[in-house]
């Protein structure tokens, strides 16, 4: 039960973070405001890469910094990191204990460039290693697989991007986030029913844009780690260059695809696609023509600021894979092969 | 034919850009040298994304250049392009048509950094928007799914991060490149008759990390345009960090591990993965431990160098692509859904 119980301990968590974090936050954005950096250097892999793909578009919009993702092997295997000059290294990692991620950050340091963890262990080697540490706050999470450690990242990046702005509205914006959060968890019972329909699901797309284009990642993620569907994720303009010959009768597509500036290109795409093809569409939004234009729709609340957006629709989605997960015969809390402590070189 | 007649094509094209593109590609890397530039801000859709991504491990490691993927609707959609300071910004697109890349690099100049394209038509709109452009001299490319504009890409990759360092032994590696292409199309028969055994494949998942990153990826690109497979590419180490659970019996693992910095790592990797579970192992790679690991067996030639790998070792999975293709009773030269020029926003 414990993944299923992180999925709902979810809004208070976010609250946590909103009334522990956002101080220590608004000093190191200050501290990164000092330094005039050129672009953010990032670190991390599985759910938290996922995290990362938020800040890349969040902080690349509202912020206008440039991300580069990192390719932890150049630092751990090649030997020949990146001459980094200019930039904010960052590292994200539930654990803080894979020793790629970490190496980043200590190259980084070494370097002589600012570096900031985010880590739900404060003591772990990657917090030790970094100038500053953002606490995730989210309890131990005693699943395999991340729920409210995830959500927890985004909230951090979502806080840090408000701060870095300076805008104090943001703030107001992020506290409605707890309640939202516990919203779309009332969704529980009903994504179980919908769930049943794809217990012999063996493979999908799963489609984001934008800021939710972590969202598509994270979901397909989560059903290939729980259900053991192979999800392949997707931005809605790169699946037009070549993944789309895939496309099949009944080919089941699940987009992400809640109200904000990707939203009309992705309905454009959606339709066309179910158009050409009879695709099996299951629709995450609070747009009213994209959840008609879904076999399954996962409704989201319809107050939900865009920049905001992923760390909302992404608990409808950890439902649906909790419940396939279920209803495929599978165990939630112990998937095959998998330990909470990746590490990898 | 197209497609087929495309890959065979190769070591000529290779010669072509080395015999063309030398003296330019220098002049080029001059002026980028006097720039004293902090990262690299690369923006690319399908295959020439892939290529981007052995940039980004090569310039990394050898040039030791970070560097940034853009987020192309950042620019098209969202409007609020990231801030550009001492960088240098990068287009490829085969066709220099994309108008989302088109306008990462209008974007890039407005903002008054320098711009290259790589293109195989020097009078498009990327091509035209930007300082300077590398000419994939690959001649016209009729099949929809891209062999030798690939290859190509990554040829002019390699000369810039060649001409960048100012080693001249570098050419002279390179330079040894259309010879060990065209050895590797002798295995076409071979790779015929092997590819027979997954005319029923319907998933996979590619393998590939470091420099042939990008190799998986484009495997895994042309099993889904071409042979409609849900091939899902992944770097070893993010693999073991949630995708693992997806093992299964017989579950198809292609891997691209030749001699290099990362075979030890991926070796491990997958000796444990064939331990753990029965899977179905495909290897590409130059190394005999490896390859007797695998059901089939791709064998690149022994003495392709790590930095060079990417562009001999795509070639033999180009082929398993094409008489797959055949095999599965599609047409390699008309994959449905697409047309050659893709325009995403």
């Amino acid at each position: 039960m414990a993944f299923y119980q992180e999925i709902h301990q979810q809004p208070e968590v976010l609250q946590r973070i909103i009334d522990k974090q956002w101080n220590p936050i608004q000093t190191i954005a200050r501290i990164i405001r000092q330094k005039d950096i050129r672009y953010v250097f990032l670190a991390a892999r599985g759910s938290s890469d996922n995290a990362g793909l938020y800040a890349k578009y969040l902080l690349g919009s509202v912020n206008r910094l440039p991300i580069a993702l990192a390719a932890p092997s150049l630092f751990s295997i090649y030997e020949t990191a990146p001459r980094l000059r200019d930039c904010l290294v960052v590292g994200i990692s539930q654990s803080g204990k894979s020793p790629d991620i970490v190496q980043v950050i200590q190259e980084g340091r070494n370097q002589g460039q600012l570096t900031v963890a985010i880590s739900n262990d404060i003591t772990s080697p990657l917090a030790v290693s970094a100038d500053h540490v953002i606490d995730l706050s989210a309890g131990e999470e005693k699943a395999v697989a991340a729920s409210k450690t995830y959500t927890a990242q985004l909230m951090v990046i979502a806080l840090l991007s408000a701060a870095l702005s300076g805008e104090e509205d943001k703030l107001a914006e992020i506290q409605r986030l707890p309640e939202l959060a516990s919203r779309v968890l009332q969704l529980d019972e009903s994504i179980q029913h919908q769930s049943e329909r794809y217990a012999y699901m063996e493979q999908c797309v799963v489609l984001g844009r934008g800021y939710n284009y972590s969202s598509a990642y994270e979901w397909a993620l989560k059903l290939k780690e729980l259900c053991y569907v192979t999800a392949e994720p997707y931005s809605s303009a790169d699946f037009q260059h070549g993944p789309i010959a895939l496309l099949e009768h009944q080919f089941p597509i699940l987009a992400v695809m809640p109200e904000g500036k990707v939203y009309a290109d992705m309905l454009t795409h959606v339709r066309e696609m179910k158009q050409r093809q009879h695709i099996e569409l299951v629709v995450l939004s609070n747009m009213e023509e994209a959840l008609q234009l879904g076999h399954t729709a996962l409704r989201l609340p319809v107050d939900v600021p865009e920049w905001l957006s992923p760390i909302v629709s992404i608990i409808p989605a950890q439902l649906f894979c909790y419940h396939l997960t279920k209803a495929k015969g599978f165990d939630p809390d112990t998937p095959r092969g998998l330990r909470k402590v990746t590490e990898t070189w």
